[in-house]
């Protein structure tokens, strides 16, 4: 491997000149190579969606309140049965140690620190033990089918045995490669960064495909999960299982109708389908069909307090952050996890505070003015 | 502090090159520092409000009329049981003295000159009593809630004993930074430019936040007013009181409801939340809010006659000018204010006439055609 | 006056690089002075409605249609009593010695050769006797109303005396001023070029404002015309009446009803009021004011066959061409308006062939699709 | 002629830094002489309509959906009473040899590799006999009418006797011009590139215009086939015959009712009419007009598998490649084509992968979302 793509040193201290949570991204340049910043700043193909999701959250328009009590103002919810301080999540991100020497382990501390809920991603690059071993903390584990259901399982009870309290089961995009962009800039993953969780377990054998079968169909997605396995799933699991993937409204209404304990809105941060919709666009047709009061998440495009008031207005519950948690673990590690959550966090707090909102719940769809709506 | 954010010589005349209000935001960048300069001309954040402001006053297209009688055309207007000699005010702008020696001493007198409405704030950097010994003038006081009631209805009471005519209560933005560029820009406000109507108060004891309070609800917004307390002041202040901030139609109502004498509909000029819907776009639902008799002012991006129609024509009977006061200002003192409104004045009498409206009455939102409208 | 704004040489033949009647604009920069070229191409103020014009039409996608019998194809029509070969008519353009040392007499000469219609301005730089004496052609007079009635009604005497076929009264815009960017280019009016027209008449005397009025309203305006000088010119005149500058609906409403002949929808090119609505934008709604069969003549932004396919499915009969005429005029004179022409009338009838309209009465609304339309 | 427009040498093996079909697009210019790539990038005039193409389906996003059983997945379909492997076939492109020395019969190659229906145009720089002599393979064949029908006739039975299936018959565009960017660059037609299957026949008389005729309508329009002409072929062909061309659906209707086997949505790849609607957006009214079950492909700016999808999604049957098609071809021939085919195929079975689509039936509208459509 290229040493080209290994991570840059990260820094002991909060960078003074971050004043607000997406200023790690400006920064994050300086501390991950080249190529690795490529692949994680891009989604897939000509990165379309991840553009679709700024898009998106930037043309809606907030109208604040005036004159609201806010002495008892707070973030808190309820979610799924946990207590949380606040609505920050952060999202199952793979491969954490392509960006910092500790990856995961970094991240599971700076998450402790502002009690943020870590969901620790099925391919992580420390192990789910390890992970959970750095202390107490709000962790879930976020689960990929794998080709055998005795290697699924073992995967939720050995989340199970370490103390996770949710499973997360992704269901988009079973194929995921680097953007075009990253694939120009010659990225490719280190050998040394690698899916640790499922060392213990034998290779799945290699598709052999007859004449006139397609190597999509009936090779990659030969093993892709139905809604049987995900029967399986619910049933066998004794956390709750949230669903990560979901766009369509019809799909949202089944999923909970079976059992599953929560959803999230997902486009996988523009990775899965280029050309796929902005995860916030369908966020109020998810809500609608799923009802007032059932668990929604979302993820995409996420970089300020603002965007986070902008999905729970429409209809979220929490949000999942993805690039910005990598980016500032790049830059400082865990003070820099820690230190984007918080920045987040108060910026969340001011837009609320202005928009008159002492609580999550006073967060409506009618503080959002859309571009199309009538004067 | 350093000297770099203090302002250069103001010119002692009008500038020959100045052809229309607008120029005065051009040429302001040679007589103000670039960090000042991106203090003022930045909202706040991203400065996506400011943006959106120009954006939503440029997508709306006057539709002219012909042949109207326009010999007794004027602009005059009876609001608040005033009588003005047209419908622009200069908005409450804190610490002039950072873009002009004199600061507000020479605004007042321009305004003075030009019969414009000046809207003094709490925050001016010279006093509200100096301000209003610059001789005769229509003059409003901007208060902010202080702490302590006593402080507040002692500003009113200086307001009342100095002569000013209507009490403007900005509700908005307890909170505001400088925009992310400023602070790039390595802005600080220089120690000579301070709040001097608040030199006589003692400073509001810190507050100690106790462990899992935040800094936001339960520090900087501790003291934020509520609906009592505007109840409160509606009560005590002699002078009619106007709210500034307005944006949610529900907010107009209710403030409509208990007494309050009119409105400004205001993002703050972009610099209370970044991410906060363009003042215009509200106006039309503020007024059919408030009805078609009440007293209805806006700012936001406005830079011509021809934003000062558009505003006009959605429902608003005058508008408040603020980064163009700064300008000319900085630009020309006293002189400078007095050409820019005479440029601004003229620029909307000839739209008018353009438009076939002899007064501000016949300025209707039928002259405006909007992009998403159907042909 | 500074050379630099006289017209360079044109060229004595049709430039082999012009291959569509838009070439003729790039290549005017290398035969206009590039003070005068920023006059021509500049609206005013801020050049917003120039823009808006271009913008509008281009969004106006044209819909084909198939199989169409278009043996006896031709794109003549009867307007305001006169049979024309094509709907392409030359636009008043004032000045026009400003581009070519014979200005409107070759004009004239290039009009005639392609049988279009031409608008001499009031504002001519040679007079409308010597413009009709270059030969037969279709020659209509464009009035601008004259302080004194004597003087107006003298100019439609002249006018019908010479041969003029119809009166087009221009309504809009009583004040023009050059844009920003032309008075930024240095652009002033050279004394030579002027309006040969009212030579014969006296100066109006000058107006002498009283303290407290405006020098828009009792100024420039005191003197713009109103419904009953409309209605004295109709009454007067023995040419039909065409009103040139409506926009609003009600106001095509009411000329017709007062017995106007026909009416032009325009903007006035972008240089009457900067923020103006694009005229293709009211089009349509101008049609179904004045009805079906009745005069109607557009102008604003048409630089191709396929604009004025444009404009004659939204409802115009006719388009009049402003910029177009003078940039060929600076470029080639006489043979570059006649090519020009050529060109351009070509391009429409390819634009009709392609949308199966063997005349322009089969050319319709249904053959547009605006973006916003559903799919 | 001159050497710069002929085609630089192909590759004799797939490039290895394509990664998806649309990098040909990428890598073309360093295979094609800019002229000849001008003359193929662009469409007529200033290239708006093959803009809109592209813009029309970018904005058109894809929402996911999950679980479904994809164990089967296929791509294949039946159309005209064929069986199909995929959904992609090869537009009717002119005059390959103008990027590859053996030009169509390399198509062919590559089409029969990846078994693509390949459409052979009637001014195909090698003859029909020839190509169909490349071995087995779906071919149809493009044919433009001919001014005697006769001619038109012999073209026919030469490709009915040479195997062809279907007969396309495009009635777009009988007139069209290299785009002004092609022409700036320096475009002409080398002479060796011709319409070698209309050898045979004699050049139609010339035509003699009279004086006032158009040289359009009388002109270059004089043998455009009317509806008389298209039953007379429906009539006489023993193929299905499709038209390609249709954009109206009220054309769309009298086609199906008049026998016309299927349709091709196009506006001819921008080339035909600039100013043109893009074929996507009115795809769906023209599936609306023929009814579920009626053959109807799409052609216009298809660059991806996911564009493919969108395509499907609003209605289509199949899409044909234009563009792409020959920047493979110039790229490395045969194996370019091929590669370019796959590609693309396996990029459409990724997207209906993620959408949970196991066969093209099951594409769906709602699998679309338009930025239009309310939240």
């Amino acid at each position: 491997m290229s040493t080209a793509t290994l991570p840059l040193s990260p820094l002991p201290h909060i960078p003074a000149e971050v004043r607000c949570a997406q200023d790690y991204e400006d920064l994050a340049r300086h501390f991950i190579a080249a190529p690795s910043l490529a692949y994680i700043a891009g989604g897939c193909g000509r990165d379309s969606s991840v553009l679709a999701n700024r898009m998106a959250l930037e043309e809606l328009a907030i109208v604040p309140r005036l004159l609201r009590d806010l002495k008892a103002g707070h973030t808190r919810l309820d979610l799924l049965g946990r207590s949380l301080s606040h609505p920050l999540l952060l999202a199952p991100v793979a491969y954490q140690t392509l960006v910092h020497p500790r990856g995961e382990l970094e991240t599971a501390r700076g998450a402790a620190a502002m009690e943020a809920a870590l969901i620790v991603s099925t391919l992580a690059s420390h192990t789910l033990e390890a992970i959970a071993a750095q202390g107490p903390g709000e962790r879930w584990f976020q689960l990929y089918f794998q080709p055998d259901r005795g290697v699924t399982e073992d995967l939720v009870r050995r989340a199970e045995a370490s103390g996770y309290q949710v499973l997360v089961v992704t269901l988009d995009a079973s194929i995921k490669t680097p953007s075009l962009s990253a694939l120009k800039a010659g990225f490719e993953m280190p050998e040394q960064v690698r899916a640790v969780n499922l060392d213990p377990y034998p290779m799945p054998p290699p598709i052999q495909l007859m004449r006139g079968q397609s190597r999509i169909f009936q090779g990659v997605m030969a093993f892709a999960p139905g809604w049987d396995d995900l029967a399986w799933l619910v049933d066998r699991s004794r956390l709750p299982v949230v669903v990560k993937g979901v766009l369509h409204p019809d799909d949202a209404r089944r999923l909970k109708a079976m059992g599953v304990a929560g959803q999230v809105v997902s486009n996988h941060g523009g990775r899965a389908l280029d050309g796929a919709v902005a995860s916030v666009r369908l966020l109020p047709r998810v809500r609608a069909a799923v009802g007032e009061h059932y668990p929604l998440l979302v993820d995409g495009g996420v970089r300020s307090g603002a965007d986070v008031f902008r999905m729970l207005a429409l209809g979220a519950d929490a949000v999942l952050l993805g690039r910005l948690q990598l980016y500032a673990l790049a830059v400082a590690g865990s003070l820099g996890v820690a230190h984007m959550l918080k920045l987040l966090r108060e910026e969340l707090e001011l837009c609320m505070a202005q928009a008159g909102c002492a609580s999550l719940a006073d967060i409506r769809q009618d503080m959002i003015y859309r571009e199309r709506d009538e004067a």
